[in-house]
């Protein structure tokens, strides 16, 4: 569940949410979309979690592959309905990631 | 609850986490982190979900005020106990933001 990235360099997009009331199947477009992602190329990791607010970050080889994962067609219609449904507010950050370092109880 | 960070370039790490079965006084110490991450020099925001997975984000103006929340004695202590007690496993990422954009529901 914590993203097995590469070495970087590499990029992340930090996505933060806050939800309406409505649900119109919400759940199953973020699902569809996780999968989506993970069909793309330059993908390379995809972590989520909601408490309240939700946080999703997800992992790209460089910004070109950002951009395509942008102009996907079924991603794009999601966002539409993203900011006419389900999303209160949102605010989304795209960074390089310079250096990482993980842990693992033995 | 969304963080309300400045114009970029800035910071961010991305601290994703699995936590082991044992309680000794997590939440009190993750508040405290919180609390004493938003005292430290060049601190931007910080956000935080846990659904199984838990993932936090925290935006520090540059490498120097990450470094230097890092060498705290107080979180340096509660990251040895992270370690020890807390955490199956972690990953940390050190990444710079060079854009973001939000949206607000009228």
């Amino acid at each position: 569940m914590i993203a097995n990235t590469p070495k970087p360099p590499y990029y992340s997009v930090i996505f933060t949410s806050l939800r309406t009331e409505r649900d119109n199947d919400y759940s199953a477009m973020a699902d569809r979309m996780a999968e989506l992602a993970k069909t793309q190329d330059g993908f390379l990791g995809f972590e989520s979690a909601r408490e309240g607010l939700g946080i999703t970050v997800s992992y790209w080889k460089d910004i070109e592959s950002i951009k395509k994962w942008k102009d996907n067609d079924e991603h794009t219609k999601a966002r539409g309905l993203g900011r006419e449904i389900w999303y209160k507010s949102f605010k989304v950050w795209i960074a390089k990631i310079e250096t990482d370092y993980n842990f693992e109880k033995e």
